[in-house]
């Protein structure tokens, strides 16, 4: 019934990607939420939550579609969820986008939200939900009709906060009518998947994008950057990679290659059709790109090697040209990586090994040696893989309903998400040639007939659960 | 399918029950959870919950019976519902009777659990609900069958502890497959119920049973001790009550009369059609005695009413005989008023007030001075009587499933329970002429039909959960 209109809404919406980079507008708004939700605790008990919202197109009895904020400053997310904006004029809805504790700028005790489990300890899902629930039921409470009819919410959500999104309708259904969840890892959690399933699923990212060859180039980078660090002049051949710091030490050899991997990750996530800046100003397929480079050049010596690996790499690191050196010790300065460590410290366990079967530098998963860092940085004694499992089901999701899980097969997370149909309400759907959480983002001109799918998939879904919602 | 068994059942209970205070037996256990299952934090950050298991019906693939503990000691509940011994051996059932946290033996802290907010903070329902899933899951877990088959686990509970098991089904259906919540007031909350629904209900189990005559003697009591109380001479005439203290000043006359509100409503709470010691020991239908002893004999001095009332009321107070004197100032001194208290002012906030509708003396809800009381007593700042709605759904229960909240409609709580089927999962049965949780208590002669009728639909209901259960 809607297809009509939203061909408008796409064409208009890719007319206006054509002439410029689209911001979105919002206002800012903060609301006041306990600190803890489930205790009674001495002042303060309260803080500032964040969030945006838009009302452009909402008409006063349209839904509120409401994203679940994740990992880092709701403002960056809000710009990269398009979708939102593109299918508001169909439902007249109210956007909202209320971001995570502990991130952006809702940071319970300001920049000190960070120094110790004191602070931290009110960084968790279930305090997260509890927000997300409060703002719910307060946007439902002010918005409602004259006769007291409240508006319908649908929660949406990518990667870590469409798991949010999930869960919020799974514990909080009276106040969600549905949810969807793009690229949502619902299931990277000990016992749920093996640890090789994420690094297998990105090698095959550069595999697909790049072909063997450049997954070859980039195991051979691995075996070139240990052989130059076993001696001081090898060490000082990685100035070729304009490291701030400079790497003197076995320790600074591993912050590099963790650094690498990063890069790959974060390539792979960002290898849209169409340039981005999510981590960083990126062009369109940036692996495919990266991959021509790398693999356009042989070369022998372990020096010329590292030369060209730090021009291909570039593509990454410098694709402004702005880039003086690269920061390899970011992970452990930036707010936002710490409040996710913390984080993966006490929730969100992933298990993660490499083995021969990727392109990375064989490693185990060591549990043991994972809690006891958690414990060195955080001071975490109680690290429980298996809570939150316990919390949300873990595989079990055919005891809930509403709720589309999306997916890029060519997807990182897509490692960790549900593949399957659960149910005849909880749907996966997978989008060939995609990576993370595409459907989400705005269209685009260069977006494949799989997206423009999913999409429609998404707005018939979520027209049904206004439907049926009573 | 199970009717001739159960009527066997039921007759060998019944028989036994005619020789002996039957006393069921268990193995008691202790279970390390966590003191905050949201957060991470600094030791102690464990304790030992308790727990009651009988395994005698347990045939090592039946369900589990799980009873999620309330307010006091779990021993004693335990010992009260007989229903779930008394089912266990048509389904082969592991029986469980899970203590909630401080309360009986399960306090984190030991007896220094009540001293302020910082031992408190954890006494919440939504921590007792995670112990609740976390034992849950350890037994399905121990009692898996070998092919890895977990067993089912149905949950049960009466009053408050009726609330927690079913809100452990809503919050953890994957852990839950169907509670049987009896007498649960799901909705004593501030928006949710008014405020004189209780003590109108309380009045009309003494008019039934007692006729107008026994509520025009309790009014005219108020009346009389309020007259008393006045003078020094008075307040004398109290020593008739066999108070332990002193009546001295109004504090001393408030606490009095809060001590004889709650015996009308224990009283109330225990009018079974049998002998019980449950709040301490009673005849058969102690509402009928008290009020035929209270309404047999007319007086018109102040001082002969008070002997008289003294003497009815001792059917409560001292029925043994063995009681020298009536301590007024228990609930500032036993933990599980203590525990339960904090519970009222954080969570629990149940709205009260008397109105000429009853027969108690008439008293307005002041929601400002029950916070400010809180805040005295425990140092709470943040009373937040919406939070519970929130987290449960208040009345918004047809977003949930398999749940059997049954009431007799002579109970008190039946003010504040679900009066009316919501789904087809979702029952509410009516127990005419029945009081407090009687369906769950164990078979016995005297029942009628209407209890057995119920019973007869917990069986039936339960069958088909672990029938339907994949």
């Amino acid at each position: 019934m809607y297809t009509d209109k939203l061909l408008l809404v796409f064409m208009f919406s890719a007319l206006n990607a054509q002439f410029s980079q689209t911001k979105y507008n919002f206002e800012t708004k903060y609301i006041e939420v306990p600190l803890d939700h489930f205790a009674s605790i001495e002042e303060p008990n309260v803080f500032n939550l964040r969030y945006l919202i838009n009302a452009e197109y909402y008409n006063g009895t349209g839904p509120i579609f409401i994203y679940t904020g994740g990992k880092g400053d709701i403002f960056v997310q809000a710009q990269n969820t398009g979708f939102m904006f593109d299918i508001a004029p169909i439902f007249n809805a109210l956007l909202v986008f209320v971001e995570h504790r502990y991130y952006g700028q809702s940071l319970p005790f300001g920049n000190d939200s960070f120094s110790s489990l004191k602070q931290l300890k009110y960084l968790s899902t279930t305090q997260a939900l509890a927000d997300f629930a409060s703002v719910s039921k307060y946007l439902k409470d002010i918005f409602s009709e004259i006769d007291d009819l409240q508006p319908t919410v649908v929660a949406f959500g990518a990667s870590y906060s469409g798991m949010l999104a999930a869960w919020l309708r799974m514990k909080y259904p009276y106040l969600v009518t549905g949810t969807i969840a793009s690229s949502a890892p619902m299931f990277d959690f000990p016992g749920l998947i093996e640890c090789d399933m994420f690094y297998e699923k990105i090698t095959q990212v550069y595999d697909k994008n790049g072909g063997e060859e450049c997954v070859e180039m980039i195991k051979r980078g691995w075996d070139v950057i240990t052989a130059l660090s076993k001696t001081k002049i090898g060490r000082g051949v990685f100035s070729e990679l304009k490291i701030c710091s400079k790497i003197e030490n076995s320790k600074d050899v591993e912050k590099l290659l963790n650094w690498l991997q990063n890069i790959y990750v974060n390539m792979a996530l960002a290898n849209y059709n169409y340039p981005t800046n999510l981590y960083t100003p990126l062009p369109a397929y940036p692996v495919k790109v990266f991959c021509n480079k790398l693999t356009s050049y042989y070369e022998i010596s372990n020096k010329s090697f590292i030369q060209h690996y730090s021009r291909a790499l570039e593509l990454y690191t410098n694709y402004t040209g702005n880039n003086l050196c690269n920061n390899i010790n970011y992970i452990n300065e930036d707010l936002t990586e710490i409040a996710w460590n913390y984080q993966k410290c006490t929730e969100l366990i992933r298990p993660r090994c490499s083995t021969e079967n990727d392109m990375f530098v064989t490693k185990p998963w060591d549990y043991e040696k994972y809690a006891q860092n958690c414990n060195l940085r955080f001071g975490v004694k109680d690290i429980r893989p298996e809570w939150t499992i316990l919390a949300y089901g873990g595989k079990n999701l055919k005891y809930f309903s509403n709720i589309v899980f999306s997916y890029g097969d060519m997807d990182p997370w897509s490692s960790a998400t549900v593949l399957d149909n659960v149910s005849d309400s909880i749907f996966s759907i997978n989008i060939p040639d995609a990576t993370n959480q595409l459907d989400l983002r705005k269209f685009d001109l260069a977006d494949n007939n799989y997206v423009a799918e999913t999409r429609k998939f998404h707005i018939r879904t979520i027209t049904q659960w206004l439907e049926n919602d009573d």
